[in-house]
Order: C-alpha cells, then sequence, then structure tokens
C-alpha cells in the first residue's frame, strides 16, 4: 500500500501565466488581497509588473516580496513574513520564481495559518492547519517545489539544511509557463535540469518506488532525455524548454512518492560545507553512484535507458544499465558540470568526515537499493578528486 | 496551454480500505458523522460490516445509503438525497462501488451545499459551491468515475443520459483496493476493463490529447493491455486486479484532459434506445472506429501498440496500428464481449436514426481525429450486423 498525493489543478503551455488572473477561480476563495512571491530576475524580465497589471484589472491588490535569499534560512523566512506578508493579510499566495522562492511561498502560506514559530515546524507533519490558497509558477526546471510537501530551510548556526514536510505545502494551482525559462542562465539550465533528472533516476530506483511513482519517474526521464542539451544549447527553444518543465513536475510527483536516495545523501555535505550548489552536486555524483548501485538494480536501469531511447530491450541487463551511466556522464560534460571537488576546495583529508556526515541522512540513505559504507562512500567522493 | 486537474490523494493497495479510517485525516475536516453510499455486492461481501465497524471505531456515525440505481435517474437521484443524505447532514461523503454510487455519491455531495435542484446542475460548470468533502473507492475497473469531475444522471422522459460537469465533483481522497474487485462477474470484468482501454486509447487520439494525458493514457493501456486477460480468466489474481484498476485510475486522468470520441459517440444511441451497456457498446464498436480512423491518426495508433508490446520500432505506422486494432479485437472475442447488434434488438431500419443520433453529440464527436459523415457512421454499425 503506498499513498500518491498531488496538487488538484496543472495549468501548461507557453504564456500560460498571462491567463493567471482568469485561473484563479480556481481556488474557490473571494480575492481582495495577494501577496505576490517572486525574484529580481522577474522583475527585470518585465514579468512581475505583467501580473501586478492583470491582478489589479481583476481589483485584487498585490504586495510584491522580493526578498527571500537563495536557499533562505530560517531567521530570513521569518524576518520577510513579519515585514512584509503577515501585515498584507493575504487571502492567497501567488509564487513566480525558482526552488527558494517558492519553498519560501509555502512556508508563508502556513505560517498565514498557523500560530506558531517556524522552528516549531520542521520535520514531518508538524504543520497543523491547511495554509492559504496558493498558486505556485516554476521559473527553473528543476526543483519540482512546485508540486512537493517539503520546504528547504537552512540553519546556518548548525551547518545544516532542514525540510518542513507536510501536505499542506502543497498549492491549490501550478502553472508551467516554459517562456518564463527561456532567460535562464546556462549553468543554472545545466544544474537544475540534472537535479530534475536525479529526482526522477533516484525515485525510479529508489526501495520505495511503486507503481504511480514509476509512471512519472519514467516520462521524467524520457522528457528530460529529449530536451536537456537542446534546452542548454539552444535557450530559446520553447519546446525544449516546455518538456524540461513537465519533466521536472514528474520528477517532483515521483520523489514526492517514493524519496530520493544516495546521491541526495552524499550531496548534502558538499552543499552545507563546501557551498556546492544542489543541482551541481548531484549531478556530479549521479554517475558514480549509478555505477556503484549497478549489481542491485540493473534491471531498472535497463528500463529506463530503453524508455529513453538509450537502449534496445535485446541489451543485456548490465549492457543497457551501463548506457545510461554512460550517457548521463555525457550529460555532465555537455552541460559543462563541474567534475572536480578540488574547485571547491575539497580535499583527500576531508572525505572520512564528508562520509561520517553523508551516512547520516540515513531517511534518504534507507531508499538507496544498495547499502553504502563508510569506505563506500569515501570511495564515490574520491571519483571527485582525480 | 491546456488544464489538467486531478485529485489531491490517492492510496493503492491491496487491503488499502481497511486504513480508511486512518487516513480521513486527509480530509482536513472534524468527522462526527457520515453517509456511506454502496451497493448490495458489498453487503455481502462483508465490505459495508467492516468499514461501518472502522467508522464507529473512531466515533463516527454512519449513515448507509445502498438504493442508488443502476445508471441512476434524476429522480432517484433527488429522491434519495431528500430521503436519506439530507436528513442525515453528514460532514462527508464515502462511496464504495461502481459508477453510478461513485457518480451519485459526487451529486450528493453537491446538493449537499447547493440549494437548488440537480437539474438545474446539468451541463458544464454550472455548480456554484464546493461539494461536501469525499472519499471514493471504485469497485469496477472501470469508469475511472473517481477521478473525473463528471457525473451522468439518466432523464428517461427524454430518452436521454446528460451529465453533470464541475470540478466540485472531485473527492479528495481515492482508495484503490483490488480485493473488492476479485468477485466481480465476468461479463463485468470484461465490459468495465475494455470501457476503461476505450477511454485510454480515444484519450490518446482525441485532438484535445495533450502531454499529462498522454502520460496517463499509455501507461494505462500499457497496464490494462498486460492485465485485461488474467483479471478475466483468473478472477482472483491480485495483481492482474491492482494493474486494472490503476489503468482504469489513468483512463479516468486522460479522459477528463483529453476528452473522449466517437466510440463513445456511436455508444449513447446503443445504450439509450437498446438498453446495451456503456462498456459492452464501446468494446463492440472499439475495433471498427479505430479501423476507420487509422488513415488519420496511424503514428500514435502505432505508439500505442509498442508501448503495450504488440508491435516493433521497426514496424511501418500502418502495421502497427493494424496490430492493436487485432488485438483488440482478439480481446473482445477472448472475453466473450458480444459481437452482434441484433442480439439486443438492433436491425438495418434502425441505422438511419441511430446515425442521427449520434452525430449530435458533437461535444465528443469533435474530439474524434477524422470527421464521420451519417453515411460512415451506418457503415460503422453495420459492421456489427453481421
Amino acid at each position: 500500500m503506498y499513498h500518491f498525493q498531488t496538487v488538484k489543478h496543472v495549468i501548461h503551455g507557453p504564456d500560460s501565466l498571462n491567463s493567471l488572473s482568469d485561473k484563479l477561480a480556481l481556488l474557490d476563495t473571494p480575492l481582495q488581497r495577494v501577496v505576490l512571491v517572486t525574484q529580481n530576475a522577474m522583475h527585470q524580465l518585465g514579468v512581475t509588473e505583467r501580473v501586478v497589471a492583470q491582478l489589479e484589472a481583476k481589483s485584487i491588490a498585490v504586495t510584491v516580496v522580493d526578498d527571500v535569499e537563495i536557499e533562505p534560512t530560517l531567521e530570513n523566512i521569518e524576518g520577510v513574513f513579519r515585514r512584509a506578508v503577515a501585515p498584507a493579510a493575504p487571502d492567497a499566495l501567488i509564487a513566480i520564481g525558482g526552488g527558494s522562492v517558492l519553498d519560501a511561498a509555502k512556508l508563508f502560506a502556513v505560517l498565514l495559518t498557523n500560530d506558531m514559530p517556524l522552528r516549531d515546524m520542521l520535520g514531518i507533519d508538524k504543520v497543523p492547519n491547511a495554509g492559504a490558497p496558493m498558486v505556485l509558477v516554476p521559473t527553473t526546471s528543476g526543483t519540482g517545489s512546485e508540486v512537493t510537501p517539503n520546504a528547504i530551510v537552512t540553519l546556518p548556526d548548525e551547518e545544516l539544511k532542514i525540510g518542513v514536510v507536510s501536505r499542506h505545502l502543497l498549492p491549490t494551482l501550478v502553472i508551467l509557463d516554459a517562456t518564463l525559462t527561456l532567460g535562464l542562465p546556462k549553468p543554472i539550465t545545466a544544474a537544475t535540469g540534472m537535479d530534475a533528472f536525479t529526482h526522477s533516476l533516484e525515485s525510479f530506483i529508489s526501495t520505495k518506488a511503486n507503481p504511480i511513482s514509476d509512471t512519472f519517474a519514467l516520462e521524467s526521464m524520457r522528457l528530460i532525455a529529449g530536451s536537456i542539451v537542446e534546452a542548454y544549447q539552444q535557450p530559446g527553444s520553447v519546446q525544449a524548454r516546455s518538456d524540461m518543465l513537465l519533466g521536472s513536475m514528474y520528477g517532483g510527483l515521483a520523489l514526492t512518492a517514493a524519496g530520493t536516495a544516495a546521491v541526495h545523501a552524499l550531496a548534502y555535505p558538499l552543499g552545507g560545507k563546501f557551498h556546492v550548489t544542489h543541482g551541481v552536486a548531484n549531478a556530479m555524483l549521479l554517475p558514480h553512484v549509478m555505477a556503484f548501485n549497478m549489481d542491485a538494480c540493473a534491471p531498472r536501469l535497463k528500463r529506463a535507458a530503453c524508455v529513453c531511447g538509450l537502449a534496445r530491450e535485446t541489451d543485456s541487463d548490465e549492457v543497457a544499465a551501463r548506457k545510461l551511466i554512460d550517457q548521463i556522464s555525457a550529460w555532465t560534460a555537455t552541460l559543462e558540470i563541474p567534475q572536480n571537488l578540488r574547485d571547491f576546495g575539497v580535499a583527500e583529508e576531508h572525505l572520512a568526515d564528508m562520509a561520517v556526515a553523508a551516512s547520516k541522512v540515513t531517511r534518504l540513505m534507507v531508499n538507496n537499493p544498495k547499502a553504502l559504507s563508510l569506505d563506500d562512500i569515501q570511495q564515490l567522493y574520491r571519483c571527485l578528486l582525480p
């Protein structure tokens, strides 16, 4: 038995953000005031202005909030909430941005309806009441945050990132408008795209994989495999960007149901101490961890390879799995993902502590199809210290 | 741009109904009284008794409603509502049954919160307010009613079936428990299973098909193709029944997003006048209508054939499409679906009127990839008058 959860409404298509004000009826609540959480890049593209005009034309007052940090701290979230969100007393929240912006909006929504400090919400199912209605509009492909019940906050004193996990973090409406992603810087297209692929592949080989997560994981990988290089090399390709957005959302649905595994666990110490961004860390680790996992999940790696058009049904499990792993390595090269942890200040002497830190992420390690010893983890990091 | 809508929570797995009372927390509403809409077969299997005991153990009072007719009339729905549902003043509705039971519960939910006659709800988006929270548990695979925003009522005076279509008909929670379908009579397994396949194939070739509906349509066809014969020949196979239930739900998601087409349009006059059940009518018509459609959608029929394992990538579109159509015909024979409309009282002299009636279902006809003349429709019916 497994539980699958998702959002009620998804609107997908180029320029679909233009119909935002019409689609707000799907929230089933009268709207007089909304908070729009977004980021500078959206001001520069004129998106903020267009959205505010759309809403004001429907007599909805808008408070724009644009000072959520990247990978925000608990203090940043609570500070912005107290200063800008709570005083606006919005009937709903609209968020247009990357994973950090969407995560922040999700937390604002439950802070509005739960009179408790954010710190007490950290962990699983600690949020008692449903939040304010939300519309989430991702501008990277991506974290999949628009469809996950998770929001990550940083606790700098503890050198720790920690999650709020609650069904109340799911929005009512998601809008996937690929035109918002056309201007993404190439390194972000690369890192977030590989992050999305990692979500789906790890969900697919997770010990918690189930038939519904498999549906989304496989289709996500097929969509991303067919579009990630095009999105990187021809940033203006609306079709590639649109497939990436859908593939990324499917990755979020898959990981919510099945969880991620060792790649994400090993990425944590790289982010916390060495400031390797989440997507880059996952992309660097992915081929090496999958090669390690191969003997435990070759038939699943073959199925992913076949769905992505990278192998034939007549290939052996091992040959097909190897083709998938080789393609992932080829992508990291084509997408110019960093390959050397020394560039981030990691040296042999750090590996023992990093391995201990990664091994403590048991929440994710238990999802991996093969157990990792401390030696195994060090050996995997060593692949990235050529 | 397209809109995809679904339910927030799905629980899937054998015996998952046993955790119903624990999962009611997902409704996010305090529950003191519920109405359980179900049917006699569930009493006989002891399901009703078990569910009532589960709920009463949580101090929830249960009113059991079991007199919804098969393919209910407007009068039946309103009568049961006034007599049994409204006086119980439930906080939520739970429905366990086939498509008619689920459709009735969906209508009860909105009748509870909208002070208007059912007749005024007929049509698209005529229901102003959200309904009472619902849990829907299908016992056939199936109509997909558990995830569609549609409920069908019969207007006998007008010899007409008509739908209420509203997002407020979607439940909060769906439970897919294959053990409830193990005792289905073979003809119902056959007809409802082919109905589900028809939903997915028609959605996949619909002019309104979109990337999300395609995801569900293809995976639905793959699941059903792999399990329909086993579910029929070995009714106790939990795995086959479980795949059928998921495939059927996916069919409902696909048709909500993309619509059905000419098969469903041609099935209407067979149901209204000659009382051919919905699933049987669709199954009889499916191979013939697809053969007619072939030149307009052969590449899509090939893709469906490949996903179902019925054709090779190296086959031409036409060869692969033909393999799919031949398999559908083979299924209707293996599953002992009636093949002759004369057995239902249809004769050559009825075809002209039937063709006119079918051609008037323009809501579905516009989704078909190829236009049908009145002659085309008559010719298709004639395939079933050997």
